[in-house]
């Protein structure tokens, strides 16, 4: 940590700072510049935060110098960590791509969805149970009964299931029903409650990207997991809110090289909300690999338009078909298979 | 709803379109322009979703044409709502300003705390027994003995309590310990079913605006309350996210008129976590009165630089004090007393 | 400026580093902590960037310590600065407000224009003779016959005039037309070689925030037209851009005290472009002045819903005169005159 | 135009909205809802505009139907419009990179980097004489001087060369010179008379998206220059402002299939600006290309470190050759050349 003591801060001010450094066990290393004083915090700065010194008398500011996050942190584990997501793996030389639809609806449209998903050669299945919508009034998922047409429908392609985790207290009937891959949806990056119950478990957690969330808080959500004890984490970019109206999201690529510098967990993307219509995910989901991502995880319904939720962004089997042969281009062009 | 077909769109694009919207139980009105044709869908729109509309074939673009939200509007309840904080009304001609440290810590903070709210003739306390923080080796409040101790100290000087739910399994705690107001942060904005469960009891709420959710979203997540059954919510703006550095958020002012255009319910304005710095609260408690709101959520700490989290953020009761008299000055130059 | 050393930075990485830094004229003080080394540049800072030490080997990341504006800055010149506008100061003891219509249209209106400015008791005229239009079809200012008409009609209310500066080329023309006070739009706070030329003139400037500028961009900005000698220099927020679309842009009230801290020149707020609508002008003009501002800048017409451009931002000469005393109550409560 | 009225909207603010629309010499369509009448405005809407309805009694709000461009629409453009660079074709089949400095330095500076390029297959030079530096303190570049030193550093690769138009009254001097394509930057990109300055020559231009501009603003800034008669026009993608600090901007690569669709003009990418460091450029390259580019813009130095601007982003000759061949891999893998 280093403090910046302002241009008039006398000795007394100077003194405090180093008496509140030293009382959390930490060495003081001081540099007297021409307009400032700098005063240095050695050891384990993590026990300090800039919040403890910038109401001090005479601190300009402070701020840390090492990384808040530490068991997600490629600095601590150089190789690539490759998770298990029911027998496939993701963080390895193969991209893999989940599909499904948005929500779960009927035995008949997720036998259909299955058959898609595997006909492309996608490895993994996913199909929301329980799903937030921005309004009460709009259908809220199938709820227990979903997970259980999702599992039998999957099983029929012997494909592994990913699916939403909302609540809390519904953790129990997600290990019950044997789901897969736990995911943790944008508004509940930092549902911290809900991000220490995942990390008692074993099942391999998506962890998506809050919808404004900086890459810094995304890792340090993802510590919260690891904490725990569960280091089976996948980061999942999605899109992020800026000023753009013109579509939803802005798929932010360059996240993704920057979150493989920064920890040794899988990164992959998710290009249907992103942008938020179906003709927008070939576009994003080739950057994405072309980018680096290890994965994807597309919607695909059976028949788009009749969706019960996000239909406009839903790809059909013939076109996630399509997709998949152009993914298998660029993800070859970049040294990668599928 | 109108829906806005392409340039090129055929007889029976429009006629789809329109069988669509009939399906529904709505009638439907065409207008056939130059350049585009437009389909009007009459009747409750609420049960129709741009989604439906955007993946048919010749359909550029639909849009809802009246608001998503009904119980919480201001088109459908006229009247401003008061709603009662533990005896203590809030959205009426007075400005309720609610104060206290940002963590529960001790007996003794507790009391110097809360002898500083009265003091200064503020009349609800807050306090925090369970932090969301972004860290997980962080404090993360004194938990169920925190909602003690805040409870203890506020009654000493008769005033009601505020504190925050994060974990809807603590909804009953809650209720058990007399919290007077429930608060749900930032980041719990769109936490469902948090907010449906505070809907099912009779407990105010204060709803705190997501760090980047629109109007329209926060506007929503009360309504997933007020479906619930409770309609006793208070808004409260804490700054949202932007690009700019210099300060942790840009409290939205505009979001003030805007609400109480849009809302017959109370909304009130934390100017402590909006710029994040305890000198930058006076200037933003002001504005925040004299663009209108009901209310402020202001931290204020015996020891401000001894306070376990924000400590830089904190007034002490001497400046909270002070403060109050330019409230008071503010509120009658607008209308309002304190 | 520090430079932070990556964890595995050898002596040959850290003694390049010092090198540059000696090659500047600069000392360096070196810190090894138990993670980092840090290296502290010591002497005239402003010579150094960081973009010349994050490429070299070893470099984490290095960063400015003393902040790179210095004409403008308050801590160079402690004292409030007081702009003389055409005779009216700017700056001082009094809240001064500007009004007038979005564009110069005929005689009659800007006659009718300088009558309801005057009337309400405020003391400098706005017109636009010069406008930025999104749309090259749309209409684009009365040019030079504008700024004749402009000061033509402030003339019969001894008005000082203000008014838009776009085009380098215009300059002179504004001179000889004796324009008191230059304003810099939002879209051209970096059109650098605009403020170059303005820095060369000794009339006031305007200079308005742009639309997602950061309030460090800004007051360099302002540096330009200060270090060419112009220091008659008024900062003007007027809304950023931000995620939220129910209002054009986001008041920025936390800028007024953060400048205030961080210049001694004089700041203003444009309550009108802020939110877009002349309902909210009321509310945002009140929380400007509450929040510190030393100005106002609001739009008004003769008629609004017949003004040729920003139609529904402008207020009438009536509902101007109105705020005008409330503006002058809320001044009151906090200490100034109108 | 569709002008929704409020709920409570009679018969003469109905009618008063109507008459406003026929003194346009449009058409009107009246459809009552259960909730709303809606009024449609049949003919050319662009002599209309929100701002004129939205002011007037019993309106609640209005809004375009049709997009406000025209001449840089692929609406009225179906096909690919190629752009001649100096001979060079960009928006055709081959993904064309543009590369060199950020600043032109010296002779051999430029010669080295001249070199550079054309080892690496690329077809086009930049290279900055004219400077937008943040601070006045900083390098403002080598003015016309750094003109004539491109050009011939360029010249014996036979490169056309690409440079930054910052001032209107520099225009003459780059014609002279024989600037192969014009460069409009971010901060310039509503600029709006040096757009309309180079709308009068037939110089290709290269305009890059405002670090703010919503993707209509952009192409609306483009209709400008076409306005003038030049529609020599390359969009520039260079990364967008965000509230995210871990790197500089944040690649919109949405953009890229966006603006494709809207548009018939090419779209090339800046990922240097981008990402604001050279170890991102490979990355989001080659995500660039994947999404649709139809060219890049790269920043290379012979020697990164030393280089008088941007120093960290640069990639060195070698780096960049490396780069150019994966960008041809991934090219071919969505069906391209380079």
């Amino acid at each position: 940590m280093i403090i910046v003591m302002q241009p008039d801060a006398g000795d007394a001010a100077i003194a405090a700072v180093e008496a509140k450094i030293r009382s959390y066990g930490l060495d003081v290393h001081i540099s007297r510049g021409s307009e400032r004083t700098l005063i240095g915090a050695v050891g384990d700065e993590r026990k300090l935060d800039p919040a403890m010194f910038d109401p001090m008398p005479g601190v300009e500011m402070s701020m840390h110098v090492v990384k808040p996050y530490k068991l997600v942190a490629r600095e601590w584990h150089k190789a690539n960590t490759v998770v298990n997501a029911g027998g496939v793996p993701i963080g390895g030389p193969t991209v893999q791509v989940i599909a499904g639809p948005c929500s779960v609806e009927t035995p008949a449209q997720m036998e259909a969805a299955a058959a898609g998903v595997a006909a492309a050669g996608a490895r993994l299945m996913r199909g929301g149970a329980f799903k937030p919508r921005t309004s009460p009034y709009a259908f809220q998922g199938k709820g227990v009964d979903g997970l259980r047409l999702l599992k039998d429908a999957a099983a029929g392609q012997r494909l592994p299931v990913v699916t939403e985790l909302m609540d809390v207290r519904m953790l129990d009937r997600f290990i019950e029903h044997g789901v897969d891959v736990i995911q943790i949806g944008t508004r509940n990056m930092q549902n911290f409650d809900l991000l220490k119950a995942v990390g008692q478990v074993t099942t391999p957690v998506i962890l998506k990207r809050g919808m404004s969330a900086t890459v810094s808080e995304w890792l340090m959500a993802a510590e919260y997991i690891a904490a725990g004890g569960n280091h089976n984490i996948i980061f999942c970019e999605r899109g992020i809110r800026t000023f753009e109206t013109a579509y939803r999201n802005v798929l932010d690529v360059t996240a993704i090289p920057v979150l493989k510098k920064e920890t040794h967990l899988p990164v992959i993307v998710d290009p249907s909300h992103a942008g938020g219509k179906a003709w927008m995910v070939p576009a994003l989901s080739l950057a994405a690999v072309a980018a680096g991502a290890d994965g994807l995880l597309i919607e695909i319904h059976p028949s788009p338009k009749d969706a019960w939720c996000d239909a406009d962004q839903a790809l059909t089997p013939a076109e996630f078909k399509a997709l998949m042969g152009q993914i298998k281009a660029v993800a070859a062009a970049v040294g990668r298979d599928t």
